[in-house]
């Protein structure tokens, strides 16, 4: 491809994003297609000669379009939304362009600097700790995704409380022991299996019903009485935002817990976290102040396009302690002189994009007071869809709102609730998602894509009420 | 951002790429920044009120590309060359506007489909097993980096070793022993420190000195030796292109051994794989048949941006179940009804990009055809240097060529090897790397750049022999 035709496939690439996003009002959100639908339109091998870029283009929209589901969607309320913005993709745009690897500083300092300054700069408008700043002890550093966050968080932790003997012989001689509410995020056990802990070695605890946040109390007795049992705690994760209900764990409350039998504190504000740029939302954080280490998602809804997780540790001397390794052809000068920060040390791979761009652009487009403004507009959207709940007595909340999180239900029944959601799901309409809460079935609606109107919360609350009268 | 604006700072990020590779010729390869370089030109705070797009491209050219190494230089030799390409660049984009999650089939069905027909269609054109296909019992998968398709394919081995038990109850019961050559990849160690094994686990066998390939009777007699002192083989690597010089280890042999004690064979061929797509090149894979795993990564020398790490099971259950999770909020009939694939199962994340649109732009825009001329034009630049090493007495060959990679030294010896390479670094003319072989210095030259001439060649030998004279 020549330049000249970088450019024109290059406009082109553009135009069709802008007409995609233009065109999704008038798509159904979920893809309607079934299982091997879109296989069936492929070609068994890849063509032997050259095909122009067009139709490259041409088949996004003859094979790919109908077998989305539309995350970008300003209907797409389940899981939690994944927002991508103008801004972000032409940052990570640039990145692809730049193709710089950064997995040590020397390889391409502006990769390393520039996200250490990003981090700090989130930080600061998250109000986390200073000690999490990358002129101290700590640091932040953006991971693929919380799930890997979590699991480095857990590797840091195994590293510390084994005095570094961990990552020399393994984690068989001590029986180490996690702790999450029941709502932690399914990352946790998964970091434990990873580990090699097993799932055994996650302890739950138990939740407030009405709250579904961590019993603190719960937690100090089955710390002692593992610890009595020979047990090990080496981790306790709090979860500000849980993926179910949006529940906040009292993080101050875990913290001394945890200080009690000096296990490391991971937060996992994954989805949540964000919101920490409004002074009226940053309370659920209050006591990220004694935590080791902290994650939030701004590839959720934060405009970032996926992937973009911020990672922070109070001390980075056991999240590189845990993983580091030099090998011969990457010794360097600059590494040796212990003057710059290697990032591949800081997670599970070795080759690492310039992530940092599309952060950088986000902040810079928005600015702090727009990102305030789209955070405020999804939580003011979330307390309509609760007055609407509220309105209608066929609906019932099933949890306080969290933030941009409503969780609801028909009272008729699970069966019925599920069957609703379904049909409007089906329909293309709008896409929720389901949980289970105190053993009964709710459908979560979760705000986040700067381009849902109060028009479209209506729009889909209509459609739930249609589907009410059929299934309620 | 209105659609307009979007259009229009699209086009100009788009330009903006286009005019950076044009302007690489003339830029420095290597950084010429100290350490903090960087961050003193960037403010301490985040802005609080928007700024426009285009200041985020002014601060690209006044910060960034000061601080960058530029591995898309046409002379950038380093480590291995990890090279962007326009079809690339335009397929990431697509993804970042699409914006769409394919942690589950059910949440964008488009995004697991095509990446298996994209994974199946590479599986033909390198020739791998039909075992690997996604209509079999096996499959295809894109990870972000080899080193973690080397960790998944460890936490595979210990699934299918322990019958399942290591990741209920942790693998701390049995001591584990994994094998790869004195020449393997560091993320071999990095994935048993991840895994809870600790790099103790990690036997390490002796090479062939003139090949640098893993001593197969060694790796022999080692296991042998381990599971008479009680020891568990659970898996070997080998490794197809080593990071150092490219040797090529026997994986025909290495399977025989590997059977004989039921461990799982990964081949990691993360640069040299891709080179199969050529008949001629396709010898170094043979035994590959044998093989539970493979990886090769586009993202290095096949001219997809990275991330793109293709990985392939022979049979996928060992990988899902080391992995998977089902909490209640991903419930779905399509995974219930076991006809799709989820790929949240196949790897560390749960959130996953529609990687397989750069990956299928590129196979698309070269063709098979291209990318073979692709490759042929690496390993014959290659071809090119050995017979300038062989031509001027100073220098001498350390290993034979290796594809596209040429290690070479000064006879003079290991410092002037060392300072005639960091010459040619700090000058900016060209970027190389270097390795120790049998206990001494050499550098490295790996050609990767679809931009690559042999004037650029050229002009890079000249640079060499200039420093030679000063140094050697």
């Amino acid at each position: 491809m020549s330049p000249e035709e970088f450019r024109r496939q290059g406009h082109a690439a553009i135009d069709w994003i802008a007409d995609y996003w233009a065109s999704l009002d008038e798509l159904p959100v979920r893809s309607q297609l079934a299982p091997g639908d879109v296989r069936r339109l492929l070609p068994a091998s890849a063509p032997e000669d050259a095909e122009p870029f067009d139709a490259v283009l041409d088949d996004l929209d003859r094979v790919v379009v109908p077998g989305l589901t539309h995350w970008q969607h300003p209907r797409f309320f389940a899981y939690f939304p994944a927002n991508s913005s103008p801004a972000a993709i032409l940052g990570d745009l640039l990145s692809s362009g730049i193709g710089a690897q950064g997995m040590i500083w020397a390889t391409s300092p502006a990769v390393t600097e520039v996200e250490q300054v990003v981090l700090d700069w989130f930080a600061e408008a998250l109000r986390l700790p200073e000690a999490f700043r990358s002129d101290g002890p700590g640091g932040g550093v953006i991971q693929d995704t919380a799930s890997t966050a979590t699991f480095t968080a857990l590797l840091s932790a195994l590293h510390r409380a084994s005095g570094g003997e961990a990552r020399v012989s393994g984690v068989g001689g001590t029986q180490w022991r996690v702790y999450g509410s029941t709502q932690a995020h399914s990352s946790l056990v998964k970091a434990a299996m990873m580990a090699g802990l097993g799932e055994d070695a996650v302890r739950t605890i138990d939740v407030d019903p009405a709250t579904q946040a961590m019993d603190v109390d719960a937690l100090r007795d089955a710390m002692a009485e593992d610890v009595e049992a020979g047990l090990r705690p080496v981790m306790v994760q709090a979860a500000c935002g849980s993926t179910s209900t949006g529940a906040m764990d009292d993080v101050a409350a875990i913290a001394e817990v945890a200080r009690e039998w000096g296990a490391w504190l991971h937060v996992d504000a994954a989805w949540a976290g964000v919101a920490a740029v409004c002074p009226e939302h940053r309370d659920h954080l209050a006591g990220v102040e004694a935590a080791d280490s902290f994650v939030t998602n701004p590839h959720k809804w934060l405009l970032t396009t996926f992937d973009c997780s911020t990672f922070w540790v109070r001390d980075r001397k056991a999240l590189t302690g845990a993983l580091s390794i030099l090998p011969e052809y990457l010794r360097n000068a600059a590494t040796e002189s212990g003057e710059v920060v290697d990032y591949r040390d800081w997670h599970p791979q070795l080759g690492r994009r310039f992530r940092a761009i599309k952060l950088w652009a986000v902040l810079r487009t928005y600015g702090v007071s727009g990102l305030r403004e789209h955070v405020r507009h999804g939580i003011a959207l979330a307390g309509h869809v609760a007055d609407l709940v509220a309105g209608d007595d066929r609906f019932e909340m099933v949890t306080e709102p969290a933030l941009s999180l409503v969780v609801f239900r028909l009272r008729a029944g699970d069966e019925q609730t599920l069957a609703a959601m379904e049909a409007v799901n089906a329909s293309g309409e709008a896409y929720l998602s389901h949980t289970t809460v105190n053993g009964v079935a709710a459908i979560r609606l979760a705000v986040g894509s700067w381009r849902t109107t109060l028009a479209d919360v209506d729009r889909t609350w209509r459609a739930l009420q249609e589907a009410a009268v059929s299934h309620g």
